[in-house]
């Protein structure tokens, strides 16, 4: 249960609302929203009269939270553009990411960027740290990688998006990466989530391979109950029986996530396929069913790539599925696509701050 | 691995040819394709040198098929149409399949036809015989409800898809439905197939819940190894661990079974979703990423129907559907949506004919 | 919710229950059990207060079924005794039931019936029709198959256990096999469990590659319905995302379903795993968690196996793991595995009769 | 591919045979194993002509490794042993490790490590840092619950088992707890396995829910491939579609990585189905398919458990399950249960230690 406070309570008034929750036997916390200041209730209150806490001076709204992550579910105010002006993510809709698997050179990556950027992506994507289920594949450039990207980005003007998998990962590429990514094989692995909610750089969560969408909303709630309100929900495929596909991409959770939260929801139909010929069509799938974004792999020489060469497409491939699905963004949501999203206010930037 | 032959060789000449596998230790047997007859070599020849059958007098063509549905996966030409022209199913694309989970009574389904054929519907559904989980649930009205649909069918103009679950009734329902559907849990039941496979209606064949693609395929063949090939794949969501929603829709499926086969590919986001308010989403991206149409529980008022009542959208709904998704294919293939399909000559109709 | 009524009710006082559940608004079927009549109410009454059906005359008990197929929970008795009995199934526990995939040829199965009744086995499976997933794989002997069987089950004094997969291969199956097999594809073809209910033979009926354990009991439910409650469950694998194994054998199921019904339950490790180095330790996990019996396939010369090579056993093999699963038994239950289950009065042996 | 050297050499000829691989385009690490140097060579060299390797000065034996965790799978010696022998673990097969889901406080803690000594296990679990799909569930107890364990531990002689979840958590517990659990959502979590591969305590590596077999040896590879060889695999369920129980247990794995690896293998019931009413008969199962041991949840008061009672057990139920099981394991494996395992001797306790 989340109570919303009138506005302009002093801290005293605060601490008295929480106060009288004591008395009714309930811990709180308090959390700064985007208008509003907030008091989470620990603990399930839902058999508990509501008017107990309506009566409570000082309380504007209960929201009475039966789903398991209610920051997830209850966050107002478009995330998408807030995630996005921190770090120029957004500046149309659907968003586009576009890169390598690894970064796998200095000049690779300046290449690669350089043409996703002339292909119409809006940000840049690379692995500095690779998760690999075989310990002897590539693990990535790690630090060296971390510069590159920096430096593309810095020369194209893109953002970066790069995996970390660890606290101590996240050190190291604090200051050389705009947008943090968690792998899927990391979706579970919660340390990790608190750490990044932490950070006050947007988050881009991928779903693990065999989460249900409510694990996956949990999963953002970890960070988003740390403070960091920029989380970028991510499908990336689901593992299944078929062997013919790497993964299969399950936009029933796109569709259903964007009736449940306000999050940005996008699609990455390289891992949800596994195979090049299959990215085009499932994104032109994902966008018709209302993702807002995609995450495509791309490489200059998909065939030389060290990692995931099956799923690359090239630049030039990259170029034709932008320009088919801004048509179909056009035709579902003529008015969404073709202007920039809300202006947000710098002091809506953390919704809930830790007290 | 099939041989095509020649044109114009007769019976004895094509006896050659199976004598001459015979004596390289092959069995064999012939079948009529849509020009050219047609030899279909048992057991995997695959690592024998291909100039053993090039070589062969008579020999046009080996196609060498390392997958195990040869047919399925080599017929020519454009099914679709073939299927349609039959039915009256294809005027244009996407084709629409639209109707109650269950026919109800005789004003239901013959009210339902006006106001799917009214939204733009090419095919009314319904089923008379419905497989039922729990054998205390209603289980469809039987003959009774052949009759109906057959009427509603007359009345309006539409052909009529419905489901049998064995010979005995399919030997009821032949004379009142133009097209009969294999159920997601009869797809492993061959002998049903079989039967099928010696009609010469249109089958539309669901994908069972937990089948991989080529255990899809191969059902396919079976029914067309009896001579049928009037085939129509439906994707209609397959089993995950997902709660939320009653399946997980597999648009990677359509989008491969696209690039493997010429069998037309249908999808239903009803049974896919299993909750209306997903259905034009899921609806919009089916066609985006490749399907030829649409099957969609439509019930004139929802929350009275007796099955499958939460899936269900209303005419209205439906026709802002077909609105929609046909905006979509014309956006990506003007050509394809435009045109009535190329004429199918009557001797077309059986590609294979068993000897 | 079933109505257990007093002993020696005639039709017009049980018409007279019936009739007054009609008042209630409730539609009702009778059935005879064990020692009762039944009256089995359908649709939902459990929100009904339970003395509105206790206070109807000539009603013992009643019996608030929230679960979904009553009759496969509420049946008493020892019905592995009753389906046993009835075959000579049944003389020690674990029953062990062994032999070919396959039939295939007069003296192989010959062969194999003598050597599986040597190493201990109860009855003789062997494939007659096989439901295969590539059509182009080998079917079975069929009607040969049957009389192979047959004599081979005659000459050794084993039942035979064979799978039948349509209304019409019952027909001619019929006569020549003691024990009707549902495979695991057909589990949810609910007409040919209907058709298998009105036999009053034992029905093995194999779970489907990915049914929950309520949809198996369902299934039996259709058996039970029609009037024929001897039937045998039998877990032989589930589908999951492991590519060493052909199945995932799922012992939670044998050991729940132990608790949830009084029907005996077997195990398939030959299935359930896909290597017959397996099959051992998964047949010595299954009867420790509480299975009645085992089915094993067994072959003289394994690697000659027209199908499931990997799989099968040799009779010697059988001979070992036999001995072995009988110590397990008799650790875990001295009582149960060393004398003879209790005799069934033969008007015992149809539980339910339709009316 | 692992070259096994011959014994003696110095580091001046383990340097010469690297070099040699180097000329051949191959990199290579060297590493040191039970009796001999290895020389474990990078990337794919299974197409190159094997006398390449075996004629190079020093090597005595090619291990050709076609799967993808060499370490894992080539271990030679007794690792359960040596895991053990650190710990204290091993008295007797099989091993038991018993406790609560999670450390409540000292009082309990300490009650249950008596009572589960008393009841027969060798070792206590209990939980500090717990991971929870719902941030707003009860977290652990943290570096409280070390001390208490620590404590309980010492008091009743019984080594300690407790989960980490990052580089962080291990430094915190590094002193307290002598075994460290790697709980199913982070077996993907390569780099807290690197970390623990670091340590020089033994891992119990719980299998995730929805992973390969391979991809758990992996995981266990990755710890290897660090130094630490002191690694426990622990199945504990997997998730399929089945609702009545929590995961399913698959003793299919158990029983085929004893036939893969020579690393100790035990089961977890507990998570493994959910209820506490099948543990027993799954524990049942676990041993006498082959399983080293069991991880049981055991609470003095389940009902009152913070976390996970409906999985837990009594202490008198403990004792029950273990007394069975000793009893199928004495049945199956005389020999292997009535004695201490082999003597190790200390010099062997790292098989591979990086250079």
């Amino acid at each position: 249960m989340i109570l919303v406070l009138k506005k302009g309570l002093d801290q005293r008034r605060i601490d008295d609302v929480r106060e009288r929750l004591q008395q009714l036997g309930l811990a709180s916390e308090s959390a700064q929203g985007f208008d509003h200041m907030l008091v989470i209730v620990a603990g399930d209150a839902s058999t508990m009269p509501a008017h107990l806490f309506t009566q409570i001076e000082g309380v504007q709204k209960v929201i009475n939270v039966s789903a398991r992550c209610p920051l997830v579910l209850s966050t107002t105010g478009d995330n998408f553009a807030l995630a996005g002006q921190a770090t120029g993510l957004v500046s149309e809709l659907p968003l586009i990411i576009a890169g390598p698997c690894s970064v796998e050179s200095e000049e690779q990556i300046l290449e690669t960027a350089q043409a996703v950027k002339q292909a119409g992506a809006h940000a840049l994507r690379g692995g500095a740290f690779k998760p690999r289920t075989n310990p002897y594949d590539f693990r990535g450039l790690g630090d060296q990688a971390l510069v590159f990207l920096a430096n593309a980005g810095r020369l194209t003007g893109l953002p970066v998006v790069s995996e970390v998998m660890s606290a101590e990962q996240l050190g190291r590429a604090h200051d050389y990466i705009d947008v943090f990514q968690v792998g899927a094989r990391n979706m579970y692995n919660y340390e990790l989530l608190k750490e990044l909610g932490q950070t006050r750089k947007p988050i881009l969560l991928k779903r693990a391979m065999s989460a249900t969408i409510d694990e996956f909303l949990q999963a953002a709630e970890y960070i988003l109950l740390e403070g960091n309100l920029q989380v970028i929900l991510c499908e990336r495929g689901i593992r299944t029986f078929e062997t013919r596909t790497r993964n299969t991409l399950d936009l029933n959770a796109v569709a259903l996530l964007k009736t449940l939260t306000k999050l940005p929801v996008i699609v990455d139909p390289s891992h949800g396929t596994g195979r090049s010929n299959l990215v085009r069509p499932l994104a032109n799938a994902a966008i018709a069913c209302g993702a807002d974004g995609l995450m495509i792999e791309t490489h200059c020489r998909p065939a030389t790539s060290i990692s995931d060469a099956d799923q690359a497409v090239t630049p030039d491939q990259l170029g034709e599925i932008i320009s088919q699905v801004k048509a179909i963004a056009r035709l579902l949501q003529p008015q969404a696509s073709s202007s920039a999203p809300p202006a947000v206010q710098p002091e809506q930037k953390v919704l809930i701050r830790q007290h």
